[in-house]
């Protein structure tokens, strides 16, 4: 039987973590951290840096390359198929580490509910006839060091919000009836889709890490400051995570 | 000059609080707590709670009465007066405790972007003319802990999530393209304005504490037993905080 805990450990700040995390960290008897190629290597030196700050206890850390992701343009195939081939690393790792089961901790970006694979992934465990029980740990999640960040309100007062992805609104445009829309795993200016006229966005990278950045504006004028900066730091640091908030005036209350 | 530092705490489990947090509450130099009167008195409990168990600094911790807020139909009208009350609130306890300013901290349910008042009447410091600079630290929302306690993801694979609230699910029923929502204030039974065939619900209550309650199912089925739930625990605690997401089937793909 394995009792595996998903960790959320926010967005790379160590201050985010909170205190059940550090327990179900120190509690687990396996820390899986993934590798994910040198050019995110800072993510997990990242993840290492957690350990290796909180951990109080004996806990086995290992380490393994994640299965690298196919640009296949069928793009829910192709997500499917890396997570069936993770889930295979997943079960070899556990298979080396765990062959008389225990407790196994995955830490995750940010929360594990939000745009992350972990608990989809952690469903094909089930699958391949493991005996598994999943636990949760909830982490501060980029939108909240977002709006942390510029100290902003998330929602209008009684209003509603979108959270949605740069693939979603360049399909789609702005979604109906939305007065306040978050895009995440946008790759770069999903917002040069929209028409800017009345919309307000702010912008946050490395949210919470040292080199945070961040910008807000009108979108007419931020938004080319924004795709400039981000394609800056990108180039800088080889990797990047971002996510921004935009606004419409006098959307209808919502 | 004031520093406010406008801290999420999560959804009352005390091992929901950051380290930055933690550190937050210690670097004030004074703590507000609103009492809420006799029937909100466990979160008040909650609250000193807290301090009692993350302070180990010596900080000044006030208490004081939350204005009462009218119930005026008139909503956003009787919510902006009731904003400014409180924040007047505020400023007769900084002249109390902080006249020649410094860092006062403010204990905030779950996160301060998400439903929630504070950094609206923040706002309204600058405007009585107090130098306020406002610093927030992300917490724990109701949402994480509802994902977290369910195990479940909150968007679909590559899915948006709307969150609203009960009031707007009565008012304008599903959002329009909406795959997966989330529902927070509702005072009860919102989803009841729903056909509810093909709408699946996972809902929770008191999360994170130890009387937390869950429930989930097809909503035909569980929002009957949901209703019924909240009723009892209502009266059984004189209170209750609850959230829920509804996931429709086969929506088209959002």
């Amino acid at each position: 039987m394995i009792e595996l805990h998903l960790i959320g450990i926010g967005t790379g700040n160590p201050d985010h973590l909170t205190a059940q995390a550090v327990a179900a960290m120190n509690n687990a008897d396996l820390i899986l951290l993934p590798r994910k190629g040198a050019a995110k290597s800072d993510l997990i030196d990242l993840r290492r840096g957690i350990c290796a700050a909180v951990l109080t206890a004996p806990v086995q850390v290992a380490e393994f390359d994640l299965p690298a992701r196919s640009d296949d343009p069928a793009y829910l195939d192709a997500v499917h198929d890396w997570h069936d081939a993770i889930a295979a690393t997943w079960c070899a790792q556990i298979a080396e580490h765990l062959p008389d089961g225990g407790r196994l901790a995955m830490l995750v970006w940010g929360d594990p509910s939000l745009y992350d694979s972990t608990l989809r992934i952690a469903e094909r465990l089930k699958g391949a006839g493991l005996d598994v029980a999943v636990r949760v740990v909830p982490g501060i999640t980029s939108i909240q060091a977002l709006t942390a960040a510029h100290a902003i309100p998330l929602n209008r007062l009684a209003g509603s919000v979108t959270i949605t992805t740069g693939r979603m609104l360049r399909e789609r445009g702005w979604p109906e009836g939305a007065g306040t829309i978050v895009v995440m795993l946008d790759s770069g200016g999903a917002f040069e889709v929209l028409e800017p006229q009345g919309i307000s966005i702010w912008w946050g990278a490395y949210l919470g890490m040292t080199h945070e950045a961040l910008e807000q504006g009108a979108l007419a004028e931020a938004g080319p400051r924004i795709a400039a900066r981000r394609a800056d730091l990108r180039a800088r640091h080889g990797w990047i995570m971002d996510v921004y908030l935009m606004r419409k005036e006098q959307a209808d209350g919502a």
